[in-house]
């Protein structure tokens, strides 16, 4: 079998057998099939495409290049959450303690974030102490003893898809359904729970800009997890404006502590509950979607979910002061409105932009070597929807960047914001459910 | 600039701008734009082609990648004359002479062959001695002297061809119209002759396997030529059964022989008629091509362009006597007649298959490692349109391979032969003409 060969073929339109997708990865993760080649595989993939059986072996393939967790230590039936990213999504931060606190075992392995998007792991790091890098025997141990915890990797897992990922990046292969089921569900596969709950966002600050490319992508990875024999549900949730008010690592900590607390935005709670009743029916813990939303909503009310993050704070070495008075969160040096220069309805507010904004002013990475200043961010103070009054803030940019940085962002941010006579209604965050 | 931008600039069918070329074309000879950035572009150019512009300024881009001939201390107006590759196709060894000797200054710089396609220089490598490695002031010495050349390239010409030739072989994106285009234009440009004459071969044993793809590289490279300052014309040639009737490096150089001294077959001798002439007219030494032809049939008949070959044969160190007495060429320890089966016309032959079988008997090479046989090929008896009688001999390999070999060679030589009950026409070699 030859390299060239299956590129041609793949390049003609035609399907690559299992055998050659296998040959591929394995060669690829070996270091004898070269990164050249397979930088041409992937754009001829991008261009033609691949069946479900090609991706499901794409990704299988993937899954075992590396370790995969054993998560059988772990009592009850194991679930996890994935969102495709997008812009102020602290999903994971509400979502998995509401979810531990009704009994269900939350596995959550995350990234880190590049670009405008942050990560999971970025975020927690806020909360000072914070341990992301647990060994795989303490992560077992820590969710059997409190039912949750949110980690980064630290065995060797599917580096098929860390060496494939870094080389799309570079190559302008990013866009492709196919390799993006693959990337996202070898690494879910390798982590090992039962079931799985894919947060597909789509808009302008997701990686799927129409609703068209997001329900194949997730109906994709849903065929994958079912082939692969795990409990696999996806949402499909609007990414036009960012999730919620708060925008940044620190920031998005403080929205979360308040969320789980109840005072949590609309959007981001209603993708919490509806996400959340999902992963309890897949835990075998709800009957239904509405057993299971009541008894999420019962975690917020009672306080519980907000005890379950408070405890994971202090089993990954945080300090729960933080966690109990946010105030201490240490505010960046500069806080700067936006104001809204005319009347109206709140049409749109670019996602894509804001998160680029939030990035510039400190609070992203353009390159893994960037440091993240955790204070940074925008706070918004309106969402699509809302009436504002001339002379009201839209936003708060918040920064540790001089003036000649923010006030050219601050102009930027203003551009992001459309607003209109008409009314407008308010964007609804679920789009579809995919099972 | 980042070249994953101009990837992508590509892939989502824009067009590149000049100075985005030159990035790309630079950076890549240098090694700051690594193999598998350009491998990605290249298959996005495969998908999403290039316009003329862009074609223009990336031939000029690779031109000047390295160093190009000073042909200016060779009096006349120079041209040079190119064939996209083919099977049998020992055009060059026949046109050179008979253009030389109507007094153009005919410079060659030639290849070696890869694949089932031998190189000129492998074939002229055949007669004892002689010398394919000129240097720059040899070469120009010797066109001075007698009017021709046929060498292998010896400066510093054209690296970025080499490097992204080489790339394009193992990542499945050889077969991109706009970058032939581009390779082989950019060599030619950097050769330095004044007048350029392609000859596009079509057909099963062509890169180009359709009209219209030829067409449209004839147009693409006529134009990149005329737009950079040269006189370029296009021959469209028949490249669906082997030229004349020798496939294999020794057998091709006989058959060169005999064509000039008045025995070649007719359809490579009306290809090195018709280019010849069009060639003539680009050097101003026939007012056009029927006068050219005229000039070109007396070179036959009167023995000079067979003089001329002998001349260059001498000059390059190559022994004489082989082209006196071309039946000093060793014959392969084999020959086996491939027999018809039936009666009937000769309906096809197919070249790739015909091209192949003569590189498995040892006249090619599959890797650049390997060593030709130069005895080696296939003499065909029989070309399309000829009426065959069962029993009589279609055709006959040469090789020094073993009966396990050759014998399994044959039935699939044989059946590269159709032959059929209904009266079938010659082939006309020559197609169209671009200009």
């Amino acid at each position: 079998m030859r390299m060239v060969d299956l590129i041609v073929k793949k390049r003609c339109g035609e399907e690559l057998t299992d055998e050659e997708i296998r040959y591929w990865i394995k060669g690829y993760v070996s270091g004898d099939i070269p990164d050249y080649q397979t930088s041409a595989m992937t754009m001829a993939i991008l261009f033609k495409g691949m069946n479900k059986r090609e991706v499901s072996t794409l990704t299988d393939a993937m899954e075992h290049s590396g370790d995969v967790l054993d998560l059988s230590a772990i009592k009850g039936i194991k679930v996890d959450k994935h969102s495709t990213g997008g812009v102020g999504d602290k999903t994971s931060l509400v979502l998995g303690p509401m979810v531990a606190a009704c009994g269900a075992p939350m596995v959550k392995l995350s990234g880190r974030g590049l670009g405008h998007t942050g990560g999971t792991l970025d975020k927690l790091e806020s909360i000072p102490g914070f341990r992301t890098g647990l060994a795989e025997d303490e992560f077992v141990k820590q969710v059997n003893e409190i039912g949750l915890a949110i980690a980064g990797q630290t065995k060797n897992l599917v580096p098929a898809d860390k060496k494939m990922y870094a080389l799309r990046d570079v190559t302008g292969t990013v866009e492709s359904i196919p390799l993006i089921a693959a990337s996202v569900m070898s690494k879910k596969l390798a982590a090992g729970t039962d079931g799985i709950l894919l947060d597909v966002t789509v808009g302008k600050g997701a990686f799927m800009k129409n609703i068209d490319d997001a329900r194949t992508l997730a109906k994709l990875m849903v065929e994958i997890g079912t082939r692969l024999k795990r409990n696999t549900i996806a949402v499909l949730s609007d990414m036009n404006e960012p999730l919620g008010m708060a925008v940044g690592n620190a920031l998005e900590v403080k929205e979360a502590i308040a969320s789980l607390k109840g005072h949590g935005p609309e959007d981001l709670m209603e993708l919490c509950y509806t996400s959340g009743s999902l992963m309890l029916t897949q835990a075998k813990i709800a009957k239904d979607v509405n057993e299971g939303r009541k008894m999420l909503e019962e975690t917020i009310r009672s306080g519980k979910a907000f005890e379950k993050f408070l405890l994971m704070v202090k089993a990954q070495g945080g300090d729960p002061s933080y966690i109990e008075n946010p105030e201490k969160f240490p505010l960046a040096k500069h806080q700067i409105e936006v104001i809204a220069p005319k009347d109206g309805y709140v049409k749109s507010i670019n996602a894509l932009g804001i998160g680029l904004a939030s990035m510039q002013l400190g609070g992203g990475r353009e390159t893994m070597d960037d440091v993240i200043d955790m204070s940074a961010g925008i706070m918004l103070n309106k969402k699509v929807g809302d009436y504002v009054n001339k002379g009201e803030v839209l936003c708060v940019l918040h920064t540790n960047k001089d003036a000649n940085v923010y006030e050219a962002i601050a102009k930027d941010v203003l551009n992001e914001f459309v607003v209109v006579d008409e009314f407008v209604s308010k964007q609804h965050v679920i789009k579809e459910i995919i099972r």
